[in-house]
């Protein structure tokens, strides 16, 4: 087959001399290139909109959060929402700074009352079953086995990472059961949970089995902190506005905490964006679609990087080095 | 044997009903317990000290770079010395600060004549060989092998992590040579290079096979950007001040580079501790030496989650997640 094609190549090589190759697209430019069907817009009630105070010089500050979907931390998020229906938030303050791991927010008194109706979630919601529609239909590609430390062979814990309906995801194999029986290379699994990567939200909490009411928030401004998956739970990500929190003066007391009152950055708001009582039209928000072409061309140039500035790709990306591509969407969200 | 031991213990806690076990430790709580015997000192002429003009507040902003060991990228860094003596960087300027990438500086006009003698270093010196010994006795513990997207199956690029003499390094597994027997589990490696962690300090440049002179630097201030690795080279990292870059400004130019003069951070001074002309005795740094049973305990630690705020250990830890313990010495640096 190989010999067959050679000719024909040859043949049509011969009168000119070939074009010099296009160089390959980096990840961004395979992004920009993406067709707008690719991209899924993100609901307006799924938007946690946080204006902190203005900065020094008098410039806005907000951040946007997208909430998670159902699986998971659903009991957490429903308390979230009530929290931001009750602005329960305004007046509260960014309490922690801690370099290389979290920016923590939220009522620093320890004392405000909570609004009625939230729910006591239990530990057990902090991960979630795998739909078995999601291993019969796998649309999502795994990008990292995270191995044993330190002994593989002793202790054989093994997860596997996945990047599904835009969020990263973690889910773990399940030991076969009595009498069944798998075909090689197979595998089941049967819990997953979301991955605590850079900008992903999270809900602070005491001691176990305290697993938090959602009122006290944080998000990811370091590398991957990956030992709190399955111990804390995940309810989001920042999509916009990360800054305002990451570039912060880091807190100088036990944890990174603000020692002075001063130091806390206010936080005027936090509404969904789908209750804002605002004159200006919101912008929305789209996701590049992680079971799109665009998507797998671009977790692959992550991956291994083929433009111009890189010499070795390096065959391979933790999930937590291939974001999920979010943008502005052309269109504003509709007023109430 | 387990059989013989069980019986004196029994019979000791017959007496008397056990008390509450001691909860395990977590990773500080070793790294505070490790004996001083367990820390290795890092010498002065391995300390880079880059002192940045004072914050709005007029506070001083100093930070500390520990250079990189043999056999890695010793030619930059022989320029990196030669640039400090010739105090090259006085005067120039933090340029370009990337969210979840990276903090770069140098000089922005990129006209200023470089010191005489810098070598050029070729791109070969972005990874080193495997010595024999690191083989033959293994220290480092490996911990954690990052598998190829998106099919392992078919791009077998597998590197293994460890963390080796105080620094994160990958090796990349060689294939079987012609006529070579390896005994089942065995695996042979022949390049090592370091790994582009948080903190960690690396040299830019242009477009290959231009590979820079270390007059321009970076440290990684965000989630690992594995993908760097091979493709720059990494000098060394911030062991103490790496908030006064991390919590500076984003730059909102293209690829975070700030777009006026005024946003950038002017460079005082940066110069060899061993080589600095200060009146002031200045502080010695000490790691916790990566073949200490202190640092396999903390290692372990930090891969398996057991003291009481978790529920879940984690099974693992990628190599950044395991960053090595770096603090001041109770002794002061001898004046020159």
């Amino acid at each position: 087959m190989k010999k067959l094609l050679l000719i024909p190549l040859l043949l049509a090589a011969a009168p000119t001399p070939p074009a010099a190759p296009k160089p390959a697209p980096s990840p961004n430019e395979i992004v920009a290139a993406a067709p707008a069907t690719d991209w899924v817009e993100i609901a307006a009630s799924d938007l946690l909109i946080m204006d902190l105070a203005a900065d020094a010089k008098g410039r806005s500050r907000r951040v946007v959060i997208q909430l998670m979907p159902a699986p998971f931390s659903q009991g957490w998020i429903s308390n979230i929402r009530k929290l931001a229906a009750a602005k329960w938030w305004d007046g509260t303050s960014v309490n922690r700074v801690l370099d290389n791991y979290v920016v923590q927010w939220g009522d620093v008194t320890e004392k405000k009352a909570l609004p009625d109706g939230l729910v006591t979630v239990p530990e057990a919601e902090y991960d979630a079953e795998v739909p078995y529609v999601m291993l019969a239909i796998p649309r999502a590609r795994p990008v990292m086995e995270l191995n044993a430390y330190p002994n593989p062979a002793e202790d054989t814990y093994v997860s596997t990472s996945m990047i599904v309906d835009g969020w990263p995801v973690a889910m773990v194999r399940r030991p076969k059961r009595k009498g069944e029986r798998w075909l090689k290379g197979e595998n089941f699994y049967d819990r997953m949970w979301p991955t605590h990567c850079y900008g992903m939200v999270g809900v602070g909490r005491d001691m176990p089995p305290n697993t938090g009411s959602g009122a006290e928030l944080y998000t990811v401004i370091g590398h991957a902190p990956r030992h709190l998956d399955r111990n804390i739970a995940l309810v989001g990500r920042v999509i916009e506005g990360i800054e305002h929190l990451s570039s912060l003066p880091r807190g100088t007391g036990a944890l990174g905490f603000y020692e002075k009152a001063e130091e806390r950055v206010p936080i005027l708001s936090v509404r969904l964006a789908s209750e804002m009582d605002t004159d200006k039209p919101l912008p929305r928000f789209e996701y590049l679609s992680t079971e799109s072409a665009s998507f797998a061309q671009y977790a692959d140039a992550r991956a291994n990087r083929r433009d111009p500035f890189f010499i070795k790709p390096a065959g391979g990306a933790d999930i937590c080095n291939i974001p999920v591509p979010i943008r502005r969407s052309t269109k504003l969200q509709t007023l109430r």
